[in-house]
């Protein structure tokens, strides 16, 4: 493998030192591109372009080669892991994704299956190798997947919860069953981020969408419970270099400071909390990631970059921050956007890194 | 008027001493009833049962008939101010409330009319009155508005907001114009509520279905300070009793303490937020309401009763609790349901008002 050329987000994932805060966007491979939309097009559906390594490759690359970002991530889509479980994966054309077969009793539950990475998943991790080659050392490549608890709401309720009434009813009234398919979840996903990592992933993120709808108490014990074995089980080292692990609860800024004790070494933040705040509440103990408001891409590129000096001077001097949005990027951006985003970033933080 | 038979709710929202704690549920009168649904299907359209006060007071009077609840609150919708500024409210099925103007230039903010609650608005203070004197003393009645930010969203947006990039690109871009909106609507919500309390409201709630879409900043800047205004505003006195105010920001737990300042009496709490936790972090400036997650009425009447001995005994003993779901209640939800949850707090609050 060439060696890696831009380390800046390795490095401030591990708060060390870097020349500039790194900067990438969450779903940066996305509708917002004209090129994506090309490649999309000629994927057929939303899925054939996941399982397709030198498609997804493709559009993984497309957002480098417009913005000097220090990042790219795995192009592909959280529900790959409830599929190759045995429920059957599809979307649909206005309402997301769709599942043919829910988890809702304990016979469905014990009919899961652990998937083999490198057999249900095998064009995951043939994305990831077909993406690692292609980067060449330009950037480190991020693998991800989302939370047990977050997958476990698709599965449960067959789609995209509207209110998540039934996840939220088997939760309450059958724990036991509950917890039965989160630790299975927990497995599978560790399994598949190892992989990931085998494969060439060089980070990786654990997107847990879904938790910020849970209390409090509901939160640690049916989503942050689970991320920490995850983390536990994690392979930490690749290449001969750590493999920082990023986690990212939406709506989760009341609870960093437990999440900072999981032993991920990066907490992503939405935009609804302070980063110098949050940045107060965790210490030193991880590394934090955002969190520009995604709406603030609709504005000018002079608001764009002032918004970004704030958010810079809110995180203040010092290493361990890497910029990016506080959650996925909006497909109605205009492309233009970014560039600005990504330059403000680089320049105006070599000041706080001096 | 008739001398009000339980002041459970009043006396709580100010911190006076109770026997049991109070219970009501935010959209109590609303479509899980049957008995509403058949109100509504008589009425014709939605905004049809909203203009009639003798409808909008039978089915507000509907939840008190099922269950032993504490307040009643006025049946209305928080779009009914920019109708009467001259939008034109509309209801399609399934897309929800729609404006037949919108709000994103200058001369459309100069177009918007401050309503005479006794003119535009008869028909909410018509309400009022009708229910008032309905209830014969038996609860109070809590009138209510939205927030002017969450009211902005809807008149810039033109109806509910996917993603709210019209009104962020205007408070980022054209933060003055912004202002400009958001201060006219503080006049027109400061006048609506002080009608509601000559026609008969005993308490009143601010509703900030959307401050949670900000970031602290913006939220301090462009809801927050607008919501200080009204309550600067309002008549905090009627029929020698004070009347208190409740501000519920959906998504603000990480504001409670900026919340407590504004002179509000009492802030709404979601079920993000541990309630114990809010009290800790507002002291004794204020009492708090909430904070069931409303999907636990999809749980078993066993499971809502143990989650209200929860919610119970991590507020604690003392005052100044207002027991209510986090968010409104949810249509599909069984109305056997809330009788648990009403009986439940009723005994079980006992021991911590003794």
């Amino acid at each position: 493998m060439p060696a890696l050329q831009n380390d800046r987000l390795l490095r401030a994932l591990l708060r060390e030192p870097v020349d500039a805060t790194p900067v990438w966007m969450m779903r940066q491979a996305g509708r917002y591109l004209p090129e994506y939309r090309a490649t999309r097009a000629r994927a057929g559906s939303f899925m054939d372009l996941c399982k397709s390594p030198e498609l997804a490759c493709e559009v993984t690359l497309q957002p480098l080669e417009r913005y000097p970002l220090d990042a790219a991530i795995l192009f592909s889509d959280i529900l790959t892991v409830p599929d190759a479980m045995g429920l059957g994966l599809y979307f649909t054309e206005g309402e997301g994704p769709r599942f043919e077969r829910t988890v809702r009793s304990a016979a469905d539950v014990r009919a899961l299956r652990l998937p083999d990475p490198e057999e249900e998943l095998r064009y995951v991790m043939d994305a990831v190798r077909t993406i690692r080659r292609a980067l060449a050392g330009r950037v480190p490549l991020i693998g991800f997947s989302g939370s047990p608890w977050t997958l476990a709401t698709y599965m449960v309720e067959g789609g995209s919860a509207k209110n998540f009434a039934r996840c939220k009813r088997m939760m309450f009234d059958s724990p036991a069953l509950m917890h039965d398919l989160l630790g299975r979840l927990a497995q599978a996903v560790t399994a598949y981020l190892n992989a990931q990592v085998a494969a060439g992933a060089q980070a990786l993120m654990i997107f847990d969408t879904w938790g910020g709808v849970l209390t409090p108490r509901d939160y640690r014990e049916f989503s942050l419970d689970y991320m920490r074995r995850i983390v536990g089980g994690l392979t930490r080292e690749a290449d001969g270099r750590r493999v920082p692990v990023i986690l990212f609860t939406k709506g989760g800024g009341q609870w960093l400071a437990d999440m900072a004790d999981t032993g991920a070494d990066a907490l992503g933040v939405d935009w609804t909390t302070d980063i110098g705040d949050a940045r107060a509440r965790t210490g030193d103990r991880v590394a934090l990631q955002g969190n520009l408001d995604p709406c603030m891409l609709y504005a000018s590129p002079e608001r764009i970059r002032s918004e970004v000096g704030r958010i810079l001077d809110s995180y203040g001097r010092g290493h361990g921050h890497v910029f990016n949005l506080g959650h996925g990027i909006h497909p109605d951006v205009d492309p233009d956007r970014p560039a600005a985003l990504v330059a403000a970033v680089h320049e105006l933080s070599r000041p706080y890194h001096a």
